[in-house]
Formats: structure tokens, sequence, C-alpha cells
């Protein structure tokens, strides 16, 4: 590290005299972090040249983001999603042993003290969209049955809303349940499949996807958050590989090993031993937990 | 560019699957500083490997920045500013021929529409502090003098507060003047001389500067934009060489150049020649203009 001159800022050592700066008292962690983001802003801005006109645009750009949000809305946590930084700490944070199914974002839509249900309840309380049928089993890495391992489940209605935006419109708790599986591992459920949906692009954000020529959707999915002592938690989506979206989601959560196979039933049979009256989707799914490290 | 299988998202090629997705019709511009902002977030993100605990942090530090600012106080300039980044933009907008005067940052408490004053003026308007003689030329990189420069000068009082700071404390437009250089190219004023002072630091960017053991000072100075068609216009400070902020300026401002020698002056003579009645500090400097490219 060339020690600059007196602590005089140049162009030459600027990171340098940033970063001497701070104290040795300092905790080691943030003093890790903060060099690391003072090296790559200041690469950045060499690389880039930015006018003061530029710079005073990001400047202003990361002022409405956070005039954007509030209680309701996390503007910044939606700018981290479309430039793949939420999905990229996410694999960090998630590599598992091969085998393993893969995490991906949570997503705002998450609540906690969704109802318990028994296995096959329908999760549609308004019973809208086509039906679908979800089942499959919850296993370990060498195939065994994980028994009582809780399935938190959530998903957006056809039209690519989720209850908890549109209240008073959709029932409390649409499209929600959380099961528990027994010796066998097994889960099944009833629900309406999923579409796919722009995220909130009427802020800052949105105008920078639109500025890039970017859509802001996401493919058709639906969440589970997987949980059982001694293993590693499991946080993920399932995705329908037919989706017009499925290779530009606006947030890169798409993972190959995530997708599943939404096969459309017509037998007649087995609509009605579903308690369906129309033809439904099919998705059949396993699980694979990690042993926590 | 490794272009990614079907543009799915991993650890390895999060950097080409955000940047691939920018659209061919973007703005060259936007898409070239996107890009960069991109690779070097990324980089940033796989040197640093967050915690999800530390990303929302750093979530929520920006949320804060942006809910601190408003329109009388610019929290993402201030984070700019104490991380080295406002100076580095202006290092790079303001390369000159040597010889040339250097820039330094404008700060936060230029004004429009500064009184227009005879050279000798009393630019303190309150008479408070150590009274100092400001004095020097406006020269080209020949060494000839620029008539009819503007010369733009403001500074913080003796107690470190700008009169904007201070509206019915200080009078308006204390510490501020405008001048306009004669054939000779000289100038000439009179103030206080001023003191060092901390940036605003109740916000989070205080508690950042404090978390890494910096503290918030400033060192002594006082401002300047000198400008004259045909000419590069010079933003920049005087500083005090002898103020015990001069080697650990909390926004990188200080340049070696941009030291001037504040000498007391005892004199009987010479206080009563100024019009002063207490010892005062002389200040000498000449300014040195670039063409404009």
């Amino acid at each position: 590290m060339a020690k600059s001159k007196e602590g005089y800022f140049t162009e030459e050592n600027s990171i340098d005299v940033v970063n001497e700066r701070i104290s040795e008292q300092c905790d080691p962690r943030l003093k890790e972090v903060m060099t690391v983001i003072v090296r790559k802003l200041h690469e950045a801005v060499k690389e880039i040249e930015p006018t003061q006109d530029e710079w005073m645009q990001a400047i202003m750009f990361l002022t409405q983001t956070g005039h954007k949000t509030d209680d309701w809305r996390q503007e910044f946590i939606l700018l981290s999603d479309i430039l793949g930084v939420s999905m990229l700490v996410d694999a960090i944070n998630s590599r598992r042993p091969s085998g393993a199914s893969e995490n991906t974002v949570l997503g705002p839509f998450h609540i906690q003290g969704a109802p318990q249900l028994e296995m096959g309840a329908n999760i549609s309380l308004d019973g809208k969209g086509e039906p679908m049928y979800v089942s499959g089993r919850i296993i370990d890495t060498q195939g065994n049955p994980i028994s009582g391992a809780q399935i938190d489940i959530w998903q957006a209605n056809e039209d690519g809303f989720y209850d908890v935006q549109q209240k008073g419109i959709q029932p409390d708790f649409n499209l929600r349940g959380v099961f528990h599986t027994g010796e066998d591992g097994k889960y099944y459920f009833k629900s309406a499949k999923p579409k796919y949906y722009p995220i909130p692009d009427d802020g800052p954000v949105g105008k920078l996807l639109a500025s890039l020529g970017r859509h802001p959707y996401r493919p058709a999915h639906f969440h589970y958050i997987v949980q059982k002592k001694g293993y590693e938690t499991l946080t993920t989506h399932l995705f329908d590989p037919d989706d017009e979206y499925i290779h530009s989601d606006a947030v890169f959560g798409v993972k190959e090993s995530l997708m599943a196979d939404f096969k459309r039933i017509e037998d007649l049979k087995k609509i009605a031993e579903h308690g369906f009256t129309q033809p439904y989707f099919e998705v059949e799914y396993d699980f694979v937990l990690a042993r926590e490290k």
C-alpha cells in the first residue's frame, strides 16, 4: 500500500488515503467491509469517469430511492434485487453439498402465522384460477424421508397479486399454508396455478429498469420454506418452465434445478379424485435437505 | 464474456447474467455506466461475502441515509464526501496543465447572489473573530494578470458556522462577497480568520464516521470560485496549514498546493493602515487559471 505523503488526496492514491483513515480501534469486520467498499467504489469511479452532472444524477437516484422507501415499500431491496445482488448474497450464504435442493430469494411477501393445514388442503380460499395439485417428498441427501418437516407455502393468484397486496379483495391468508410431514416425508396440497407478475415498478427502480430496456416481470412461481431441526433451512421457489419470462426473471431468482413440470391433467377420473370440476395442473417435486454444518 | 446457459444466475456467472440483460436499445453511456457498477458491486459482494444480516444492515443504512435527506440536508452527498468519492469526481473533472491552480470540492454552503463588493471591502459584517487581510493576483499560466475575473468568496465564522446555518444569529451574507479584478489582476479584501468545523454528524453518516474511529472535522479554510470567459472555472479553498485537522480533513479536500501562509501581523503601523484595531492575519495567494480546452 503506497502510504500517501502527509495523507493528502490525489487521483492516484485516493483508495489508500481513504482507507488509511480507518482507526485501528475500528471493529475488524467493519474495517474489512468498508475497505473493500471504498476500493471497489473508487475503482468504479475511475473506470466510469463521471461528469459532475452524472455524479449528481447518482446522488439524486439514491435520494429518490430512499424517499420511495417506507414501512410498506423497500425500494433499496428492489434495487438490490434487479442488480442481482440479493441473489448473489443468497447464493453465497446457501452453498450446499451436491444433491441438496437449491435456495432462491425469500422475496418481500412472506408472512408469519399462516394457517397450519392438513395435507391435501386447498390453499386457494376463493377458488379462482386454474386448479393445481402439488405433491412430493422431503428427503435427506441419502434419500431417506424426513418426518416432522415444516413446509411453509405462499404464492400470488392468477392476477399476479399476493393476498397482502389486495387486502379486502382476496381473503386473508389466500394461497398460504403451513404443512408438516409424517413418517413418509410426503407432502401434498391443492392450489391455483400461479402467473407471472411485475415487481413494483412505479418508483426510481422501475424507471431504471425501463431505461435499461428491461421488463419488470417475474415468471410464475410458488414459494417454499422447508425447515427441520438439524437441517439447513431451505428457502426456495418452484418455477413454471413454460412461462414467457422464465429466461428473464427481473430479480434473477430462476435456477435450472428449481423448474417443476406443470402437467395439465384432463382425465375425468383423476379430476374427480381430487375434487376438482375442471382440468388441473399436476406438479410433483421432492426437496432434499442438507444436514446443518 | 462467458455467455450463461439460458441466462440462469449462478455465483460464478452473476456479473455477465445481469449485464447481458441490458437492452441493445439502451442509451450507450447508461449501459457503460451500469455495466461497471454491476461488475464492481458484484466483485465487492464476492470479496466481502456478507451474511444475510450484513446485507440487511447495508439496506437499512441506505434507507436511513435517504430518510435523513431533505431540501436542507443531503446525507448522500455527505456519504460521497467522507468516502472520498466527491473529491475523486472533482479530481477527474479538473485535470489541469501543470502550473494551473488546483480545484477542490464546492461544498454545500455556496449561494448565488452574494453582494458585489469593491476591492478592500470587509466581508465580516459582524466584525467578530480575529481579523484577516487577504490579497493576491489572478494570472494565466504565463504569469499575465487576468482582468475582469470574477472572484466569489465565502467562509465560516470563528465558531465554524456559515451564515446560512445561523440565520438570525449571523447577518445575511456574512463572510461572503463577489469581487472583480482590474487590469492588474489583483484582488484584496478583509475578513475574519476561519476555524475548523464539523460536517453535520447527527445522521447515519456521522454514525458511520464514529464507527470507523474518524472525526467529523474539516480544517480551517475559505472558498473561492474564480471565473473568467475563455478560462476553466476554478472552484477551490485556501487552507490554514497550522490547523490541527490539516492532515485529516473529513472530506479529503486538502491539497498541498492549496495551503496558504496565515502570517500574524502585530506591527501597529500595518494594523492601522488596514483600519484594524488588533493584530491580524495576512494571507497572500495567487491563482493561476488554465485556458479552456
